[in-house]
């Protein structure tokens, strides 16, 4: 809940007090030509919130000790409520935030430039205003982190109970409306040079978080984003502006973006050396991966809510994959014995969540409620024994590990007890 | 701009003042198995919002006493600032507001109950937690008050002005992705009789705000929504129900819905019967309109916006029709000699706002810049003469018109001076 609101409705229906708030609003943003009757609106009329009854909030850990190395900025790793989600747009507020460094960076979009530099032939440094002259592009895109519904790391401990939320397993991805510049074109523009094969993308915030993506992906769908969901970016998410780097880990999705060298092999930047490798079993570690596996999750009735009575209910959930469009996702309420498929929701977007749903009369009795989706490309969401076998190691390993298995796609099985209580099964 | 975030933000810098209002916070709603670190995340990081940098609101009037009728409640028209939107949703903070009262009602989603009852077998009494438990539609919608873009009532004087805004012409539609249960389901399980002919819509406003809605209607696509954009609908925008009627003028929208009667024929409620029949010339009035026709606008560039200096621009605008989908956008920059098709942004979505583009070198000249569209029915909007023929009057009759023309889809043409300066150039 925002404490801020009641009050404010409150101290709003008193006449004087909303007389005396008319004149400080009028001074600052008043247009030209206003309307008979402007100079009463007050603030939350100009610019709206919620309902002070909705509660539904980011949660998640910052600054996890455990996690911390020395010298390294606090960790934040804040969740999206996906259990309240509805549609396939999440709420800009509600966006998950996956930051090295607590506050985001407080940037003056007239100050902001993006320099566009190395291997090319005429190296660009662009405005805000610059880029919002040029064509752009509105796509629908999920961000994940890859770190999503893993057993380690932070939340690691929480996605292993009985008792945690969908929140708490899958809350690091969100779905926004993006609009921005191919980055293609402002590509073309400055003239890649041969040789050229990977660009490094860098953030404004004080780690300067480097990337480094293949120039292939660079030139094929990567968006410099300055609005989301009909907005400005959200500063969390990058304000004043972000790439875009649909379908792929969230660590690609450069926040205050300021600056894409072009040059000819990739950085060990420091989380990429540091954090996002996947360490194996046997020791060794995986670099570069990329592209998010196709995933799906039932987000009602999910861990933690309680079915009241037996009787009609909706099985709702998500589907996204980061190779493309979702093209089916069945649902099983018997442990896997059986599959229906399950209704999705139009419009069906490549790269972004997709919204399923399925009728289901619950008798009253237990009952284990899967998910599981097929991408574009025929790729079926695995098992956890699956994802186990694939890399040559046993189910009980994600149980025990404190290692992060990156893109852990396996399908999530929720348990409803004759109660009505609905608890987490991955185990 | 919120007057606040950058207030928060700072105090928020300050770590002491940090420890102590996370004592609040956690008292309030704090998860049962919250992660390590969760007890110091603040209001802000759990719940955000944009960057103050980021200023644009809702414009227009309230209680303008030339349209106050004796014992009449304050009329509130409040505009999108369609000037900054970008792609196709709005965000709700923004969401155009037309209200016959100030503040919304302040709604107990736990209190709440949607009856409907008339000529049906059984009456139904729902609750906002009964619905959720039903098939849910998620689809994105435009709402459109019928008097937008008309030259009279609130905001005609702006409208006819050569300085008018597109917020000011046109910022009474948004487009949102509304989820909730299709009306047809619940009347099903009603069980409709013979001879009803029309619902009877009403809100739970101070003013029980009812409008009559023919039953075919109400069985095709109508939806009792409960969310908007993927979180519950906000208070100016119905919280907790929101009747959508897709397609369809404003009025029928129902917020804060609370009873659907089934009946034989329409009723004359208030806002039927004094404001919203269209007063024609002959002085005869015409009543139960409904489907609002095929418009498009251009957002950028217009009116007050100014070009910095000749050379690129992409001309971005917004198309939609009560009828279905957009079909086609033409724009021509030299006032209607040649028109050429627009780029249509994907997914292009039936009775939802289109997105179109058009790259363009404005060569520093005056130019004149106008948008048409064509809807699946092949429909085409008109020329403002084109509405002045069919309504057998003039075009002086819009300039000088004290009385509404809803929906008044003509064409928006805006002038580019060569100073840069834009102007409507309606007249």
């Amino acid at each position: 809940m925002n404490p801020n609101q009641p009050t404010r409705r409150r101290f709003l229906k008193n006449g004087a007090a909303l007389a005396g708030l008319a004149v400080g609003a009028a001074a600052g943003s008043r247009p030209a030509s206003a309307e008979p009757g402007e100079e009463r609106i007050d603030e939350l009329h100009k610019h709206g919130e919620r309902s002070h009854f909705v509660q539904s909030v980011r949660a998640g850990s910052i600054n996890n000790p455990e996690r911390r190395l020395p010298g390294e900025p606090s960790d934040v790793a804040l969740k999206t409520p996906l259990q309240d989600s509805t549609g396939i747009v999440t709420p800009a507020s509600l966006h998950y935030i996956v930051s090295h460094g607590y506050e985001p960076p407080d940037i003056d979009p007239k100050q902001h430039r993006l320099l566009i530099h190395g291997m090319v032939d005429r190296p660009l440094l662009l405005s805000l205003e610059d880029l919002q002259r040029l064509p752009s592009v509105s796509r629908f895109y999920f961000i994940e982190c890859h770190g999503n519904s893993t057993t380690a790391g932070p939340g690691g401990a929480a996605r292993r109970s009985p008792d945690a939320t969908v929140q708490q397993t899958h809350g690091m991805t969100s779905c926004s409306e993006w609009t921005g510049v191919p980055l293609s074109l402002l590509l073309k523009q400055a003239g890649v040079q041969k040789g050229a094969t990977w660009i490094i993308a860098e953030g404004a915030d004080a780690n300067k978080h480097s990337k480094s993506i293949p120039l292939g992906k660079a030139l094929d769908d990567a968006l410099v984003a300055y609005a989301q969901n009909g907005e400005p970016v959200r500063p969390e998410q990058g304000y004043p502006l972000r790439l875009v780097v649909p379908g792929w880990q969230g660590i690609n999705n450069v926040k205050w973006l300021r600056r894409i060298d072009l040059v000819d092999e990739p950085y060990m930047a420091m989380m990429e050396v540091s954090r996002y490798p996947r360490l194996l079993p046997d020791g060794k570690s995986r670099w570069f991966e990329f592209e998010m596996g196709p995933k799906s999750v039932i987000t009602r009735p999910s861990g933690g809510q309680r079915l009241p009575v037996p009787g009609f209910y909706e099985i709702s959930g998500l589907a996204w994959s980061g190779a493309g469009a979702i093209r089916k996702v069945e649902v099983s309420t018997d442990g896997g014995q059986t599959w229906k498929d399950a209704r999705l929701q139009e419009p069906v977007i490549s790269k972004a969540h997709t919204r399923f749903s399925l009728p289901w009369n619950w008798d009253g009795e237990q009952a284990l409620l899967q998910s599981r989706c097929t991408d574009e490309n025929g790729v079926v969401q695995p098992t956890l024994a699956q994802v186990a076998e694939h890399w040559g190691t046993s189910v009980d390993y994600f149980r025990e590990t404190s290692l992060i298995i990156s893109d852990l796609n396996a399908i999530q099985p929720w348990k409803i007890n004759r109660d009505g209580s609905v608890k987490n099964a991955l185990f």
